[in-house]
């Protein structure tokens, strides 16, 4: 496989080592990891097309927490550990008993013994998310370091309250693929827009987890909202860095059109304001229906005023050429499809709708990289031996 | 292994080609791509019993949709996968968020990046579940035709409102192993019979299977119901049009004696009439619970009148030397047995009973049949290779 | 691996044929099967430390049935099927249409086409769940000498009314490694003793099984509980029997100051008096909602007289040198942690909560010692098979 040699020299001259790490936020990660994240899912992907395995495990357990609805990443989790050779146990909480606070530490124990990786999605409560995650992540630790469990397992990020980083890592593997080479990222603009929707409440991980990813790799990243729209400022701060550093940038700016405008790649959608998640966590927490209810009314009143906030024909004119790639992590809220008026056009979404299935494409196999990356110690030793199977 | 020789002779005789094929719908398929169905079938349960592996694939995913409970076929369907080598995903709508009309095709592609097959249950809704069937199937055309998926995924029924061809595929192996070869069917007469049953809205997709079926291998079919519980007119023609070109036959006629008499195989099973199935589709569709209440007590009203559609001993004298084969898809009611009186007399049944055990022991292998011929190419070689491990 | 050496020369003094055979009780397995189980659950432990696979296994399905909720031993479960190359198939009831009586055998062979072990959980109803194993059982053994089934799958308790083999083999694995061998518990003092807990109705089965296995192999074990919380009389008998046959003894004591005093290992843990099981579950059968409830209330008062039942520091001074090693089966319900008043005091918990995980530890590797020596019939020369590769 011709590819397979390119993309193991590229790996290559990578320096990194996420063997036995975490993947919890992009901004955690080196450059190199990230890039060896792609690279991998790339081959992962072409393997798979050529039909050739990458198989590395005989037996091991993948262990799935969702505490929130899933599709997408359900299912891409359940084929990447497949392929991977490992079997999926979804920790459903309602047919086990998990309370929070001292329990964590011993269920994670309780269900590791023979795991490799444990894949959280956990987006609902804002402050809430990363930390459990994180609080998994040291009760294994101590189960290892304490002699109870043979490995460490990993834990997987796949959403939570701050970052989405299998998504954003797809779309940047998926954008990669698109341009020809993360070089290439280099300068382009990408609009990061709020969108109406006729729900609320949607998390903020995703725009989050854009801003913070693709400021890194020299992008000019734009972000709009409208106002009391805001992401969380500690990653608007770090979006902000990182476009320093880069030689990219980031901006805040103040309507879809303004973003829109001469962008190579424009990424419209709908997210919840930080303050309003802030509000929710603590009604949901009290279990306070009637304080949810009110809250909802109050935010989708105020949506409505931004029902213009639509991805049309007309916005991207304004884009690079009128050409700019339109993204989505799917579902869309499509107007006129499945509602009445929403994030996009149907004309625009129509245009793009195979394109927004290849993006997703690439979320199992970016999956399968950072388990194979986090598990497999001597990776490009594995890899040629998978090459000349 | 002498069978696996004698088995590969027959299927190489065989002219059909049914890689990279959905099964739906028997009717659909060539005779021979049956024929291939069954003697398959066989060889994996003589392989089985053997202690023989067929597994083929070393990773891949297969997806069941269950929009009805089952016990029968998700075991089924679990065994046959798990034995091709096949990592089993159950696709639970509930835990994710899936709607009917322009989401279907996205979400069809969504779950498929790495699957090999898609096993459905949809049987609720006359005039739907074969059709979200080919819609799956169309949207996953599509993703492969447009390059989003590396491979396009089958779609097997299994149960859909029109046929259920798992269940009369395992019939049909089951009746060849019974009677010794599927040319030993011909001039055979089968009993399709309404019985009686305490429970109303049972689906008309097993009697239909088994017309729409068992007239193409030259049987003389004799179906018979009370008046008024017809099962769809065009499958109804299908069996009329099979029995006539296969020299076999399809009789209506007036009662479960009539039909029994003479009979080598009887299989009588209650279902509802497409006429009420429409009814409450309709009333389903709208969510009309009190249209639903009604429906079932005129129902049952009209279900206590044939009370004596009962299969029991006096009626199994009618029989070929009263000694046919009595058949049943299971779970079956059990007069005196799970109900006050129901389908089948207890004393017939339990003479039975290992009989219809033995009947369902065939359907994981023709699911695995299925699956194996529409998705390896070199299907012959490949058993080869098989068979000398 | 010299262990493997070790422990192979160690299996094959033992005389025992564990081919074919259900787990459903400890007492029902001779002294050298419950050695194996145990001596091969150490060497599958140390094999996976090692990173050396005891897959067996091409494909094949491994069934659960849980009719109760469960983390540790579903994961457990979950974990040694995979580790053993068995797929796992979930018997959702809810899913499914099960029926008590006359469709157990049936359901029990649809299933079990291709499985080669079913494990169930079913501790609610007194007198109810191993009599269900076993029907379970029955009708496989059935199936398979009727030739539906090409193998009788085995069944395997994972906690009954009357004992949990799972859990009480995986703490004598972990008594045999904490004290060196299994000779070394002979003469060695166990306490298993009821403890206090704001809920009620927990089952049995935990300390019936400790104090049916444990007093086989020379210890003295202690019961201790207020009056009225009797365990079933038939299985203390057997604890009777078992200590004078062995060397050891068990005697009923009056506190659990007495049944500490000198104590090398102590269980504190609550239960619910057999009587109360049996009322429960005859309310429970009835559906009596109202007769629960009051059943509830008065349990909960009459447990209130006895709070003093805590395992704390001052009674743990008590035992050997104020060192006896403390043992649960998790989760404990912990005074000031996840409880205002528990089973154990916070700083004894903390004492030994690592020491708990690792006790949990052994059970995925028990689970699959007791299935492997099931199913595998040349066990020995599989084994050494596995230690080449």
């Amino acid at each position: 496989m011709k590819t397979l040699k390119k993309q193991l020299d590229e790996l290559q001259k990578l320096k990194f080592n996420s063997y036995g790490k975490d993947f919890l936020l992009t901004w955690e990660k080196s450059e190199d990891e990230l890039r060896a994240v792609v690279a991998l899912a790339e081959l992962f992907s072409e393997m798979h097309q050529a039909g050739k395995s990458f198989r590395v495990f005989d037996t091991g357990l993948a262990i799935s927490i969702f505490r929130d609805k899933s599709t997408r990443t359900r299912f891409s989790f359940a084929s990447a550990v497949n392929a991977l050779g490992l079997g999926l146990a979804d920790m459903d909480e309602e047919k086990s008993q998990v309370a929070h606070g001292e329990t964590v530490r011993e269920t994670a124990n309780m269900i590791s013994f023979l795991a490799e990786v444990i894949g959280i999605r956990d987006d609902m409560y804002l402050g809430e998310g990363n930390k459990y995650m994180r609080e998994v992540a040291a009760a294994v630790q101590e189960g290892f370091d304490t002699g109870v469990l043979h490995q460490r397992p990993n834990v997987i990020n796949l959403q939570c309250d701050i970052d989405h980083p299998t998504q954003s890592m797809a779309d940047l593997t998926y954008l990669k693929n698109h341009f020809g080479s993360l070089e290439s990222l280099r300068g382009k603009k990408i609009a990061m827009s709020w969108a109406y929707s006729p729900s609320y409440g949607k998390p903020l991980s995703v725009p989050q987890g854009i801003i913070g990813l693709m400021t890194r790799f020299g992008m000019n990243v734009s972000l709009a909202c409208p106002e009391g729209y805001g992401l969380l400022p500690e990653v608007v701060e770090i979006a902000r860095q990182h476009g320093k550093k880069s030689g990219g940038s980031f901006a805040v700016v103040s309507g879809m059109e303004e973003a829109f405008r001469d962008a190579d790649v424009v990424y419209p959608k709908s997210w919840a304001p930080y303050q309003v998640m802030q509000r929710r966590t603590s009604l949901l927490q009290k279990g306070d229906k009637d304080g949810l209810k009110a809250l909802e009314k109050e935010c989708l009143a105020n949506n409505a005023k931004f029902k213009n906030w639509e991805c049309d024909e007309k916005k991207m004119k304004l884009t690079r050429s009128g050409k700019a790639l339109y993204m989505h992590c799917l579902p869309a809220d499509i107007s006129g499809v499945n509602c009445a008026q929403g994030e996009v056009s149907a004309a625009v979404f129509e245009k793009y709708r195979i394109a927004t299935y290849r993006e997703a494409s690439f979320k199992p196999f970016v999956i399968a990289a950072m388990i194979f990356l986090a598990r497999v110690k001597d990776f490009a030793g594995v890899l040629k031996g998978l090459a000349k199977d």
